[in-house]
């Protein structure tokens, strides 16, 4: 089997990876789209890739999201900082952008004879982003399979997973989560404060691990 | 309302505008993605909009589809000669193609406060394109919906109408077909003899109307 894997350069896609690596064959894609951390987890999703010895794809949509609207783009306000699953984190909202993905995703799996698309979405995802939550990850694997004629389907195996649960796993798995990059800032070292570095410090503290990467300033 | 219209430059997604735009508020969003005839296309797309007098939105997906598989693009094969429902025909079926555009039609819908995405596929394009079907277009709607927490929907008012029954009420509705471009090749001049001009060419001939562009060859 042949999977086409979103390869963010955060935490979850790379334990994801680390999964799929030892059972398919894995074609990473990376995507560029505006964001204001694009640049760092684009460099670290490359970096992931080097670990792998993999060549990933890249598809560069930052013209294409110009016009969009959030706070998640330079073209947008200020990242907010507090909980991940706090109101105000759905400023951070990228409008349709898991499904935008998912499309490209699909056309990139027929184009190379790959049978799925994997995605890292996780359980933590699903307050924030409507096109995370498991109804829309089932209603997309069927519009996907319909577009491509029943050649391309999804698969989410982290879907009902804490972010914990999946570092967990990634841990087992000896993912190289000191590579990764999750902060949502504009700054190559990570904030600590943002939603974003929240949820993956409280990910760390689950699994009992200091998290290796370095921080702004003291997270405890 | 508001409603984001996928205008391609041919002659259905003219035929919707023009019935549109006595409606609603239309923004147009033109699409370039590599296919051989799309400059001719985007120009067409361009003169439609100024004939209406709408400043449509440019999406540029030529990158992005470079990697992938279809005669269509210019990093394919020749375009087959023949019936738009010939077998061959499948040579020209972008993967995923319209699935990817509506997603980014999507997207573009919510950050402009756009209630609906408006598609001009019609029955003509069900055998040759899974993602033009009735079944995709009922489960794209589904997934769109979830994807925007219910913000944003689709709209294919044509969707079970033959070309020729679109061409008849753009005619009613005065739609500038004069100006559009349907041929799939990378000529000015229409072919007249690719699946795309056949498929026109009838379209008018039931219509008993002459098709008002040139051809490079006598179409009768």
């Amino acid at each position: 089997m042949k999977v086409i894997l979103s390869l963010s350069g955060g935490l979850d896609s790379t334990c994801l990876l680390s999964r799929l690596f030892k059972q398919v064959e894995v074609l990473p894609v990376i995507f560029s789209y505006g964001s204001k951390h694009n640049r760092y987890e684009n460099e670290a999703a490359y970096m992931v890739c080097k670990y792998y010895d993999l060549k990933p794809l890249h598809i560069e949509l930052d013209q294409v999201m110009v016009e969009f609207r959030s706070n998640l783009l330079k073209t947008g306000g200020e990242i907010p900082e507090g909980h991940y699953s706090a109101p105000s984190m759905s400023q951070t909202v990228v409008p349709a952008r898991n499904l935008i993905f998912i499309s490209i995703l699909a056309g990139l799996a027929e184009s190379n004879d790959a049978q799925k698309v994997a995605l890292a979405v996780h359980a933590g995802d699903h307050h924030i982003y409507p096109d995370c939550r498991p109804e829309f990850v089932k209603s997309a694997d069927k519009t996907v399979s319909l577009a491509t004629d029943g050649k391309v389907s999804l698969m989410a195996p982290f879907l009902m997973m804490s972010k914990g649960e999946v570092l967990k796993e990634g841990l087992v798995e000896r993912a190289p989560v000191h590579l990764t990059r999750t902060c949502y800032k504009d700054q190559l070292i990570a904030c600590g404060k943002c939603g974003s570095c929240v949820e993956r410090l409280e990910a760390f503290q689950q699994c009992g691990m200091k998290d290796p990467i370095d921080y702004a300033e003291d997270t405890k």
